[in-house]
Order: C-alpha cells, then sequence, then structure tokens
C-alpha cells in the first residue's frame, strides 16, 4: 500500500475556559474527498473502461479498504474475488495524487454503471418511503442472515465501546473522529479503523475483509461509535455480518430493515448497559 | 403547511442493565426519504419542466424548510425571493404521499440542472484535492463574510449548546437526533431544528429563513449538536451567517474553508469552554 495523507493536522487555536484565552497548537482530523473509480471490461467492446462512481469527504488513510469496502457494500463486488487489484490513479502530481483509488475488475465480472450511480430510492417504482427503502436493498440480493446457532455472551456488549475508544489513536490527538469495529464472539478486536465520517470508518473496517477475501463475516459483530442509521445497517447487511452495535440511537428505518434481514440491532452501548432492537436471539434474550 | 409523518416511532426493546433484562417500548427517531425536485419554466421552450435533484434520508417534519434550505445552499435559490411556491408532490397515495417535496422557481429564474446534479468535486479541472473542494465553493459565487464589526461575548459561547439542547423535543424521547439552532448576538434562540442527519438540521434551519425571505443573516451564530465539517461551514457560508459553534471538534477542511470565506468557527463548545479555530476577531479574541 502507498503511502498516504496524513489523518491529522497541526492547526492554531485559541483555546478560552473560564474565561481566560490561551493561543496553543492542537491537532484536528483530516478531511479530503476520495473519488472511487472502477475499471472493467466492456463486453459488448472488449475495451478497457474506467469511470468515477462516487466521491466521499473522508480521513486520509486504508483508501483501498474504503474503496473495496464501499464497492462491496454497492454490490459491485459481490464477491472478495472479483476484485483484480486496486491502486491509486496518480494522473498528476501535487496533493491529490492519493485522493483517486481505482478497482479493476476481473475480466468477465459483470458493473452496470448506471446502476450504481442511479440513486436506489428515486428510481423505486412504488414511489419515495421507506419501504421502498427496504425493498430496494432487497433488490440487490443480499442473503437473509442466517440463524444458525452463532451467539455472543450478552456481557461482553458493554465493554465493546470502551476498547474501541481505548484504540483510537486519532481520536485522542483529535477529539474528531467516528471508529468503527469488527470484534469476534469472545470480545476480541480484529480491525479498528477512523474517519471524520462514520459510513467510511464502517466501509474501511469491511473493506480490510474484502481485500483479505474474507466476506461474508458470519461470526463478526460490529461496533460503531455514533448512532445506528439506515445506512450503516445496509452495510452491515451487505457483508454478512449477524450484529451490529451501536454506542448511540438507532432510527427507525435501521431497526425496520435489521428486522427484515434478521440482523442483532443494539443500541445505547454505554454505562455498562444496553438496548437490543432485533434478533435478540443471538444474546440468548 | 401540510402534516407530515411523526418524528418518533414507538419500538419494543430489550432493555439490558446490569445483566437484568426488561421488556419494554421505547421510541426511536424516524428516518425517511425525501426527495427534492425542482420544477421551473426551461427558457428555449418556454415549458415547465421538473426534476428530481436529490435525495435524503430526513425525520419528517419541517420538510418545506429542508427542501428550501437544501436548495439554498446549493445555489439553486440565490435569493429567496427566486422561490415561487413549495408544495408536496402527491402523485400517489400511502406512505410516500409526504416523501416528495417540489419548489417551483419564479418564472425567469434560471436552473441549470445538470450543474446541481454534477458532484462539484468530480469535475474540478484541478482534480480532486481539499484546495479544489474549497475552489468550487468560491465558484458557487458565495461572498466572503463582512467584516463590519459585529460581534458576540466570548462569555455566551459555552451556554449555547445547553441552551439547544434543552429545546430538543424529539431528542428527549429517542436519543437520537441531531439539532441545529441559530442564535442572535444576545444568545436567544431563533428557531431550533431535528433530524437523523445533522446537513438536514442545519438546512431546516436555513430554510425557515429562506421562507420567511430573510436571508443571508448576517447577525446569527448557527449552534450544532456535532462536529463541523466542510459541507457545514459551507453551509453557514451560502447562507451569509458569520459564525458556527459546533460541540464537537472541526475537520481540517472546515478550518481551511472557516478561513477562506472569514467565517468564526468555534469547536468543544463544551464543559463551561470552547476552541476557536478561525475569525476570532468577531468574538474579541
Amino acid at each position: 500500500m502507498k503511502p498516504t495523507g496524513a489523518p491529522s493536522r497541526p492547526v492554531r487555536v485559541r483555546r478560552v475556559r473560564n474565561g481566560e484565552v490561551r493561543r496553543e497548537r492542537d491537532a484536528v482530523a483530516t478531511e479530503e474527498p476520495l473519488e472511487v473509480r472502477v475499471a472493467w471490461i466492456d463486453p459488448a467492446t472488449g475495451e478497457r473502461r474506467a469511470e468515477a462512481v462516487a466521491v466521499t469527504m473522508r480521513t486520509p488513510g486504508h483508501d483501498y479498504e474504503l474503496a473495496a469496502g464501499f464497492l462491496s457494500g454497492e454490490g459491485v463486488l459481490a464477491r472478495p474475488e472479483h476484485l483484480h487489484e486496486i491502486t491509486y490513479c496518480r494522473s498528476g502530481r501535487g496533493p491529490q495524487e492519493y485522493n483517486v483509488v481505482e478497482a479493476r475488475l476481473h475480466p468477465g465480472v459483470s458493473f452496470d454503471l448506471e446502476r450504481v450511480r442511479r440513486n436506489v430510492y428515486t428510481t423505486s417504482s412504488c414511489g419515495v418511503c421507506g419501504k421502498a427503502s427496504l425493498d430496494a436493498v432487497e433488490a440487490l440480493g443480499y442473503p437473509i442472515l442466517d440463524d444458525d446457532g452463532w451467539s455472543m455472551d450478552p456481557d461482553l456488549i458493554p465493554g465493546l465501546p470502551d476498547r474501541l475508544m481505548a484504540e483510537q489513536g486519532v481520536f485522542q490527538r483529535t477529539g474528531g473522529l467516528h471508529a468503527a469495529g469488527l470484534f469476534d464472539a469472545t470480545g476480541t478486536l480484529d480491525v479498528l479503523r477512523e474517519d471524520v465520517g462514520r459510513h467510511n470508518a464502517v466501509d474501511k473496517v469491511v473493506g480490510r475483509r474484502v481485500l483479505d477475501g474474507r466476506l461474508p463475516a458470519p461470526d463478526r459483530v460490529l461496533v460503531v461509535s455514533g448512532r445506528a442509521s439506515f445506512e450503516l445497517v445496509q452495510k452491515a447487511v451487505a457483508a454478512g455480518i449477524p450484529m451490529l452495535v451501536a454506542v448511540g440511537a438507532p432510527s427507525s428505518l435501521a431497526v425496520d430493515l435489521a428486522e427484515r434481514f434478521g440482523l442483532t440491532l443494539v443500541g445505547f452501548a454505554r454505562d455498562g448497559g444496553f438496548n437490543v432492537y432485533s434478533g435478540a436471539a443471538r444474546l440468548g434474550l
């Protein structure tokens, strides 16, 4: 993996406490755009094509993971082995050198550019509503999560966010990053990633598994530092992860989507307790 | 304004505290898609056109404000009086009835559909980088914020987030919403809005001013419950609001954009203190 921009940057700050002002140096989390490109062989012409599919504001670092995780969640990489290669696309020099990542698909892997660029909600024939959003996720073909007896001791849940926080390096410096982590059933941390965007942190974690060829992840739990939105539940479902634990609150559509795919959804995991919104059987509750 | 879906919804939850499990009823913040459409007269043909420009996952309520604030920030409504009318677009029945909002522009107001749909970062000729993102905002034509002597007593800053929290109705029920509020120089709250997405909460606050014909807002401070990202600074700049106060940390690009437009950027406004990252003169610091 090539070097990337620094995840944090020094700034000058006036720190005000109890009316007293001090001029200090501090650090802020870096935010820079990343363009994700897909390169594939057009079956009609046999020619190589490459197109941008998304730009996200992210914290530099683990960019290949971010691209791979994002494309996996969008159904472009339905299986990890569909990815042939992933590289920075350095057409020029200067600061943007590490802000474009190109994912090359294996020859023979089909790719529908328009489908990926389309917003799934606007094109749903039933209109714009929560149910249409759920249907749109189902139409992407993710399987219902297995109810195969994989479970976790509920006593381990409250400790997971603390462990996540303890490992957050950039957060310590900047106080400004979301984190996502993948744990096993014993509460051991596999992989942790940080980003200014919580969806990016999740994409980076999932992308690590894509690059390792280890997706779906049916024996893992995904822990996130913020809230559980529809989008984060979708990413867990797409990665075949059966449990999502959030430090904050879930939204209504997050609960609906978790129920539809059999995901165990936990919210408010803090201060020694937690709430279970769906799939309580995996916690024996 | 027509009725909308409820901002929160009851759910069943298993609440676990100290190993004890209780089955309870609880509430979660509603998350539903909203499609924003623009209707305008095509100057070439004289015909009326209407197209979707965005879909956002939002908490129902204040949808006209959300649409108006979003379109203002994107430069579609360069001035409030460019908006002729805003209505729900109820083509069908059922739950999606209140999930499409159409903003009709005044005849003669120009509208470039492709420019709005394009992602400003992908099309920047200088490539994908933080500087290009800043340049792209500048290209939208927002003026540099006036340095006209408007100021605020710094002692009022630490109390603003507390006041925001105290007024958050849906948050009390769900623990799951971001808030944005507009205050005047004496620390009096003008308008507060909540949403699952913090950019939506800001759009709703700005949209209120658009609908009232009171934008720019050169004597107001915008307070947000979360972090200060590039996107939120852009929205403040677009609305002509000279000060942004965030409870959380700013990102690097948020600081850069604030400096470029002369915005006063405050972060970590909590526990009796705060940090100033740019524009300290408006606080007399």
